[in-house]
Formats: structure tokens, sequence, C-alpha cells
């Protein structure tokens, strides 16, 4: 059995696999993608972002393409945020 | 309300919470503290590893204690861990 966490991650994993898997090589988001993910998936986290300078900020090989290492560069920001928000409530 | 993903979020703070609040400073997870939210949190991650190691590893500002965002470099590792199994099944 996963615990809590387990789970999280997992579907983290699931998350990213349902538009890396969209075209092309499974593991690249493409922009039109990445956009379908983030308005999808973060769109509290998005609110005040531009997908476009998120994108480039997230393609650290700057091969117009998010894998999986730098989509997590993502989560980690969006935990961050989520911590603060935790503690404005 | 909340995506997947940002469900997947909120529960990896409240995991971090629920052991950094046991006592001292809110956004400490002493060692102990850490060895319980590993051992219930993470069972199968940790089967391969040393609390010990893991500790020391992410304590990067050497306070003897595990903040949030020390919490995350966890996260990123489990997370490339559980994308690494998803293809393995």
């Amino acid at each position: 059995m996963l615990s809590e966490m387990e789970k999280s991650l997992e579907n983290m994993v699931e998350v990213y696999h349902r538009y890396s898997l969209l075209k092309g090589n499974n593991h690249a988001l493409y922009k039109d993608d990445f956009k379908k993910l983030v308005t999808t998936e973060c769109p509290h986290y998005m609110k005040k972002k531009n997908v476009e300078t998120m994108f480039k900020e997230l393609d650290i090989n700057q091969d117009k393409a998010i894998n999986f290492e730098e989509y997590l560069v993502l989560v980690v920001k969006m935990g961050v945020a989520a911590h603060a928000d935790s503690h404005k409530e």
C-alpha cells in the first residue's frame, strides 16, 4: 500500500505523462502541451504568471520542451507557493 | 476547487507540518521527527536508504533540522524515483 505522500508523488508523475505522452518524444512537454497542463492543473498558481515566461524559465537546457526533471522545478515552485498559502489561511 | 496536482501539493505541505509541528520551531523537522516522517510516509523510498545519511544530505544549512525548502529536496528525489519506477512497471 502506498502512503499519502507516495500517492501524491505518483500523481505528479501521472499528471506529467498525461500531457507529455500527447505527442512526439514521450518525455517532452512541448509549449502547447505545457500550456494545457498548467491551465488545467495549476490554475491558481498560474493566475499571476505568464505561460511563455514560465516555459522559458523551466526549459533549462533550452530544447523547447520540458522534460520530467524540468517539470520538477515547477513542482518545487508550486510547493513553495502552497506552503506560503497554507500560512495565509 | 483544487486540481489533482494542487491537491497533491497541498498534501505534501500537510505531511510536512504534521511532523514539523510536533515540537520546537514550527518549521523544523528535527532528526527524530524526520525519522518518523520518512518511516511513515516514504517506506518504499527509504528501503535502500539510511535515515542518518539522508538527514545530513538534506540539512543544507547544517542547522540540525529540515526546513520546508530542504524537505522539497526530498520531494524532488522521491519524484525522480517515482518517475523511474513508473517505467519499470
